[in-house]
């Protein structure tokens, strides 16, 4: 395979650390690898195969030559900067929600929609963290059952709120501990010891958007545009995993043991359910793997003819969630269809 | 009105303080206030009323004379000494599940089913704390609009699990922050810096006990055998107030306006629901406060018709679900019809 020039756009961020970590593991074929930030970062340097290498400027005129650029850097970034990439000739595999509910733009998670990725025109839309863990559970089910309708209460990481968000609950704790007064910054409220049930911005229908990705993303990404959908997106004093709890309606009936071997067959998915021996999956347990795991799973007694399930769905926000799931969509270009 | 002579049963626990707390500040009508506990509390003192009060051994000859008896020493101490109790004549307010179920036993929450109360048989049960954090409500939705299903995601505070769990969670934060390793002891799994979803034995069904006590107490409450129910209860890193997502179906169409107008009129209830200005209850701003909180409500956007609705209710653990409401329940007693 020939080598590759990559660039990371947001290297500097909580998702950026994770391409350069997964970048090396994976052995991604990189020739030359360009790590791209805002300007009050430019000067820094960041460890990759043993070697530092600086942070340059992200401007649209640092994309000449490169083959894949993986975008972290938010969604005006990607706005501003992904379509100069792209008409640079590089593939633009974007972590941000810019150009997610774009026609013209694939939105892909390899397990589930590998074909989409190949008609892309520049630009491919990594999904929206917590959809992509939820998904990789129901996706399989929904091949199997037929999925009417999915209700989602999610408990997602502070991860999913960035670097300074992740250091604001861990000051927050240690203030905690020192007696002093928490301060708060960079989410709305204390997260520290708190839950809290706004992420991201209010909509008209007065969900939130992290909410409706999880309607629009799903619709597109499973081909299913009659999809009944609706989400409960809650931020929780967690560092990296996202956990969410599912209730689905199918037009098949489905039983626990059924879905049970739909599920261990599903790739990139592991299962842990055994709650009597307290084998189910927790935040914790599941931070740096590459599998999203499922466990409690039951038949929904609250829908009729049984026809629905409910179950617990934990994966690592900044791997699968975000860069693991970006970097295959580009091993799945370098491999082909 | 006349001065009773009260017991508090498992004085020296979580609720225990919290009932000695309420009793004090709500001037329930006291002349003598007996504590009890295991023979390990022996000796200890707790102070009411600005005095030390000593606690005595749980016996089934504690009871001679005392007029109510608030219960909260876990099940199996209800088991054996609540009937000693009624026997003796003592009304006993049992915050215990082991008495939920039997159809001789009233389960009252006392803005919901007071009527239910003037029915007991020497012994009342309160309800499981989400279940009257939740009903608190649901029952107002299901009078205007006829309940048909309820869907519920819990993030539960750790004091429902004691006062043992919440200084596991507290030490485990200490050595988090001092870099030693942290201890589990009192809880399945760590739960700093993690959600843990089983809260309760696991049933036959697969669904936690924890769980089945939404859709057994719901059913009994409010008087509505048919309604199709399920739960998934999740332990969150938050120290007293727990907090449920529910996705509700109805018989009638509803709206955000009309359901925010029913919760602004029911009793007990305290709605906080203007997202955009960061409006909207977590359970570090209910802690302490005997109101149970709405917010978030939105048109179930995945229910068709116009006949769903999605809410988030947050209210303290100790206080409204548990010690408050049985204090309420003896308040009621005292009111009469």
């Amino acid at each position: 395979m020939s080598q590759l020039h990559v660039a990371i756009a947001g290297a500097t961020g909580a998702v950026g650390a994770e391409f350069l970590r997964l970048l090396e593991k994976r052995e991604y074929p990189i020739g030359r690898l360009t790590l791209l930030a805002s300007r009050r970062s430019v000067g820094r340097t960041l460890r990759f195969r043993g070697e530092d290498l600086p942070v340059t400027e992200l401007t649209p005129d640092a994309f000449r030559g490169v083959d894949h650029a993986f975008f972290s850097a938010g969604g005006s970034q990607s706005q501003a900067f992904a379509p100069a990439a792209a008409a640079a000739g590089a593939v633009v595999i974007d972590n941000s929600s810019a150009f997610r509910y774009d026609d013209e733009v694939p939105l892909v998670i390899p397990e589930i929609n590998p074909e989409d990725a190949f008609r892309h025109h520049g630009i491919i839309a990594n999904p929206n963290c917590t959809t992509i863990i939820t998904l990789m559970a129901l996706a399989p089910l929904h091949r199997a059952f037929g999925l009417r309708r999915a209700i989602s209460s999610s408990y997602q990481a502070i991860s999913g709120a960035g670097a300074q968000a992740m250091a604001e609950l861990e000051r927050q704790v240690h203030d905690w501990v020192a007696g002093r007064s928490l301060e708060v910054k960079h989410q709305p409220k204390q997260i520290a010891f708190n839950v809290i049930p706004r992420i991201d911005a209010v909509q008209d229908n007065f969900y939130t958007k992290e909410e409706m990705k999880f309607v629009w993303e799903g619709r597109k990404i499973l081909h299913h545009a009659e999809l009944a959908a609706t989400a409960t997106c809650v931020r929780v004093p967690v560092f990296r995993s996202h956990a969410v709890s599912l209730n689905l309606e199918f037009t098949k009936p489905v039983t626990r043991d059924r879905a049970l071997s739909v599920l261990r067959d599903a790739p990139g998915l592991a299962v842990q359910d055994d709650p009597t021996a307290e084998i189910y999956p927790t935040p914790i347990e599941v931070s740096g793997k590459n599998e999203v795991f499922v466990g409690r799973v039951r038949e929904d007694i609250s829908v009729p003819d049984g026809r629905g399930l409910a179950l617990w769905v934990v994966g690592d926000q900044l791997a699968k969630g975000a860069a693991l799931n970006a970097v295959q969509i580009g091993e799945l270009l370098l491999r082909g269809r």
